[in-house]
């Protein structure tokens, strides 16, 4: 018997609560048995990487919106790279490495399904599985390219633009030939927009003149606005939209942590109307696994030819899952830049 | 030589200037000689029914938004039925009726476009023209159903629905089986929403118990939302929006006479990306003929038999233009429902 820690949602935590505090969570050890026998199908797994990403808040409320709570008491679930220890599935094999959506827990036992991934170094390396070739980045090919329909020369805005999705959509965008202008929390962020992934500007918004800097920078106004903030943040973007301009709405990170009806601020329907706008909201579990198998491919494509680079912040050890989660609703004191990653 | 009346802007008024006044329109008396030569595909017209709509406003503003604005000094025109007094087109004949954009003129010359439609008493009552089988019909069935993509037992919820466009699409979405819920601006046009038109409810956005109303109306959600009115009246809506759900921005008559960025309530973004709804906007003038015709094939066959039924508000005179135009924005003491038509 071995004991492992796991870490589980003590309590709720509702929009109106605002931001979420270490006391809503609970690290616990349990007592583990590596040598217990498993059922067909199964894996038993060791976790080595794992992902905190906005949407899990939303997992912590007790009403469904546009995923399902956790369980009370029960282990967190979230995007992670484990080490195969044992299998019985044809699939992988005792040294493999895979992805998909494990429990905050050290060891676990997972039955082998069609969302656990082989995680092959030579492809892409460990981290990505968890970033570009993994669930950001997939999210980020379906609204930049299924959604947003790029086009050489067309503008491209995208808010919380350093994080994970932020900083691999804009990249895709780039791809498309695109002026890329990417909204982030600090100036440091905005310089790393444009001097490690080369947007083509990057924008504070704590900047007392935001609004005024992000007509700037897009001359022509915009042709697609993936949208991962919501509330003020965005209202000067709805001004500048052009006749059919897509909306990508991927997320609105700052109406996670308030009730929808307080959310109050620029109307959208009107611009839509005289803009003929198309916006368009989305979940990337909505797609099929086709849909999900041909984005990564171009994903990793991109990566190994260069097209896209990979940045992610790295916290070591099991201790930093839950600082490093409620750390990114902090963007204006927070350092990150690119997808924020738990190494075990 | 005749003289003829004609109606011209004579100056224009911003969004901040909110409603339109009588005193920004000019009524002048011109000669017409009804006995000059017209040049090659041409037709000298007398109007006999003219339409006026919300979107004109849109064009009295000194700057383009949806739509190009009227020159000043010169008639403003709108949907109008004429009748051919003279022509020089193979497509029209002395006596014909003829449905198009003409000038707020008695007679006038202009030239034959693909824009210009032969009026057939037989296919349907002129004052059709200008309602289901013309621009509203057509506006109606595209937000209805290419935008709605409506489904059996689907909940489809519109406002400004004593409107030409709400009283059509409404019926539109009935044909489709969509339980349909209206909202308009006084009781008597909800009575007449449910009474004449067969909607399932009508409900009074002016009632302080408004938003538990619509509520109630729509147990199930809403499937389709066809926005006319934006504002506060749709507020609520977009709160009851379901998973899925499509928004069609046709209009958003509230903010015509007020500054875009004065237009703050409940943002969209949020909702819309909780929801995967997709919310477009659209305009009748960005569709090709093909598309007309096909609209005006559905709705013409609907109304001959009796699915659609057709009713409009009847002014007459010349002089009679103005005061309806403006009375069109003014939906809690106008009883209009249907189309307001003026007949000469």
């Amino acid at each position: 018997m071995t004991d492992i820690k796991q870490i589980i949602l003590e309590k709720y935590f509702e929009r109106d609560d605002g931001m979420p505090e270490p006391n809503q969570f609970k690290i616990t050890t349990c007592k583990f048995d590596e040598n217990q026998k498993i059922e067909k199908d199964h894996i038993m797994i060791k976790l080595e990487y794992v992902s905190v990403d906005p949407y899990l808040r939303a997992r912590m409320n007790s009403k469904k919106t546009f995923v399902d709570p956790f369980k009370l008491n029960e282990p967190i679930n979230s995007g992670c790279v484990a080490k195969v220890l044992k299998s019985t599935s044809d699939r992988f094999k005792e040294g493999d490495h895979v992805s998909g959506y494990f429990d905050w827990k050290e060891i676990q036992i997972v039955k082998v399904t069609n969302q656990i991934l082989i995680a092959d170094p030579n492809i892409a390396p460990f981290t990505a599985y968890l970033g570009i070739c993994g669930m950001p980045g997939v999210t980020s090919y379906y609204g930049t390219v299924l959604i947003g329909k790029p086009k050489k020369g067309e503008t491209f805005v995208i808010n919380a633009a350093a994080g994970a999705v932020g900083t691999i959509a804009g990249q895709i965008a780039k791809v498309h030939g695109c002026r890329v202008v990417g909204i982030c929390g600090s100036d440091e962020k905005a310089n790393s927009l444009v001097n490690d992934f080369h947007f083509d500007a990057g924008i504070n918004y704590h900047s007392p003149t935001y609004a005024e800097d992000l007509k700037k920078a897009c001359p022509k106004g915009i042709d697609i606005f993936y949208e991962n903030v919501g509330g003020q943040v965005s209202d000067p973007i709805l001004l500048l939209l052009n006749v059919h301009a897509r909306v990508a709405c991927c997320g609105a990170i700052s109406v996670y942590n308030k009730k929808v009806s307080d959310d109050i601020g620029q109307r959208a329907q009107y611009i839509v109307f005289e803009k003929r706008i198309t916006m368009q909201g989305f979940l990337v579990f909505d797609y099929s696994d086709d849909d999900y198998n041909n984005a990564f491919l171009h994903l990793s494509k991109w990566l190994k030819e260069g097209k896209i680079i990979e940045k992610h912040v790295m916290n070591n050890g099991f201790d930093q899952i839950i600082p490093s989660f409620i750390k990114i609703f902090d963007s204006k004191n927070n350092k990150n830049v690119g997808k924020v990653i738990i190494k075990l």
